[in-house]
């Protein structure tokens, strides 16, 4: 499987997301503030790979200076790379709560290191759990539409969503995957059908309007995607175009599942019109790899992500089991 | 206002739809075979304009040779082009019954001629029809979300679904139009944009996943599209991706307005499972403006409509005037 993310001890390696599937390039970042930059501009995209980045993204700045100050700094600078994904918040918050009292160790860093890879390693544990979890609540043969990416590109390997759509192509229960392009920055043409034709899994790309369609000739049998966040209701927010989808299966009467991690689920957040929704750079919207489809001084949108109600959601997949509708997290040990 | 089909009584010029925004560019055709092309490779597309260049197309194959052999073969050329609009065999069905025994008429490529300029100029005056009777079913000021190109471009001018826009901007109730980029062909980015700004319209360019984001916020209050084909039950065939539209309109309870001539309604058609969808060439999918997203032998699916369930729409506005759920389109004067 492909390793988006590798931690080389002196440096991090981020597989660049922005030109797969024609090139294959690393990034070598050595700082807090490349970690932050990469985040920002998507050399790494995913709620949970955005995590993972940011706790090693820590470790490369107590290398630089371990001092408090420039900690408190580096902490601030990566948590405003980008604002949805309350992954990136908890990792931050876990690195700091695992290294307490900076000035009291012996080598910050070290310590950092152990913290970050071990949050690494966690995160691919809980992708199995949720892959099992998942199918589990999907009986017989599945024609699966998904969105966006949230593989092991999206991850720290195997992936949310992907993971549950991988763990029914194990039980030989996996007939089709339909894959969203995810216009604007196409995370579902570009990443997912790249990551499952890698790994052998059958899919086929369609457009973000073809739910509809799909649903309505009986192609798709269940919707699965992952989350940036969730809201303590179970409102989830998700990339731009999943509530749409959500509301085409309440229609169609067919699942509607949301894939995450417990990290995911944001208490402090009450309902969805509370989770901050990100405005992106329009030329993503007024551009397709580069090529403008409009002219240049067009007014274009780009709020990167939307928010599903929690009503419309069958099922709220985590590590640690399946909620249903009404959603109560309150159990749930792991909350970020 | 652009014009998009020109007749010039030895010849049709068709604006070259392919290379808007960047191109104007005209093609001229002198016979059927090359019409049907033009219609099938979408030089020129919208349901109206369609029927209205097959009216022109019978013309010019009357004029290369008006026996009532070759005038049946150029009709069932036109007649293959493309399968799912309706409009293209009623303006077959037109010609057909205007000119009636080809033999006994002084000069048939004349006769055609006036009935396709008559038929041009009705469409025409439909689109003005439509436009007023559908600004009346909406109070107060709006903003619209629209799918594909509806307007002077898909239509003999003014447009249908973007009529309806025009009128409410006449009367100073419109506040923006919202534009669906409408994947794969771009249709609204390439064509609705161009057009709301080339004749001065408050327009913005979203990405087709948005809808749902912009309902959420209450940034649109109304969607309003075109169709292709409406069945006798109101089920309405329209450009892919309509159909979760009004799926979203239904839960946010905003207006799902339908916007044809009633030539668009066939009778013959009980309901949307009747209607053929067609399936257009996956290189679409895979391909932006000619540049690849997906690696070459990615499988795609294109279907290129989908169907909106009768349901779903608040109103469908014809020529004639506003139809309301449950349809019935037995008092219409005129049906495909």
């Amino acid at each position: 499987m492909v390793e988006a993310i590798i931690w080389k001890n002196t440096h991090l390696e981020l597989l660049d997301q922005r030109v797969l599937p024609f090139e294959s390039r690393y990034e070598t970042l050595h700082t807090a503030v490349e970690t932050a930059n990469a985040i920002r501009s998507m050399v790494v995209r995913g709620a949970p790979a955005i995590g993972v980045t940011a706790a090693y993204g820590l470790v490369l700045a107590l290398r630089q200076d371990p001092s408090p100050a420039a900690f408190a700094e580096a902490c601030d600078v990566l948590a405003e790379s980008r604002p949805t994904a309350v992954n990136l918040f908890d990792a931050i918050e876990y690195m700091k709560t695992g290294l307490g009292d900076l000035e009291a160790l012996a080598n910050p860093a070290e310590k950092a290191e152990s913290l970050a890879i071990a949050y690494h390693q966690d995160d691919l544990q809980k992708n199995h759990a949720i892959g099992k979890h998942g199918a589990s609540v999907l009986d017989g043969q599945r024609n699966v539409l998904t969105h966006c990416n949230t593989g092991s590109l999206a991850t720290s390997g195997w992936g949310t969503a992907l993971g549950i759509i991988r763990q029914l192509h194990r039980e030989n229960r996996l007939n089709m995957i339909y894959a969203d392009e995810t216009r604007p920055f196409l995370q579902g043409a570009r990443l997912t059908v790249w990551e499952c034709r890698q790994d052998g899994l059958p899919v086929k790309l369609v457009t973000d309007g073809m739910g509809g369609y799909l649903m309505n000739e009986d192609m798709v049998d269940c919707v699965i995607v992952g989350a940036d966040r969730i809201a303590a209701n179970g409102d989830a927010a998700n990339k731009i175009g999943t509530s749409m989808l959500a509301m085409a299966a309440k229609f169609h009467d067919i699942p509607f599942i949301v894939a995450a991690p417990t990290t995911t689920i944001d208490r402090r957040t009450p309902s969805g019109k509370d989770i901050p929704i990100e405005q992106r750079p329009t030329t993503e919207v007024s551009h397709v790899r580069g090529q403008a489809i409009v002219e240049e001084d067009t007014a274009c949108m780009n709020p990167a992500f939307d928010v599903t109600p929690a009503s419309l959601i069958s099922a709220i997949i985590t590590e640690e089991g399946v909620f249903r509708y009404p959603y109560d997290f309150s159990k749930a040990a792991k909350q970020a």
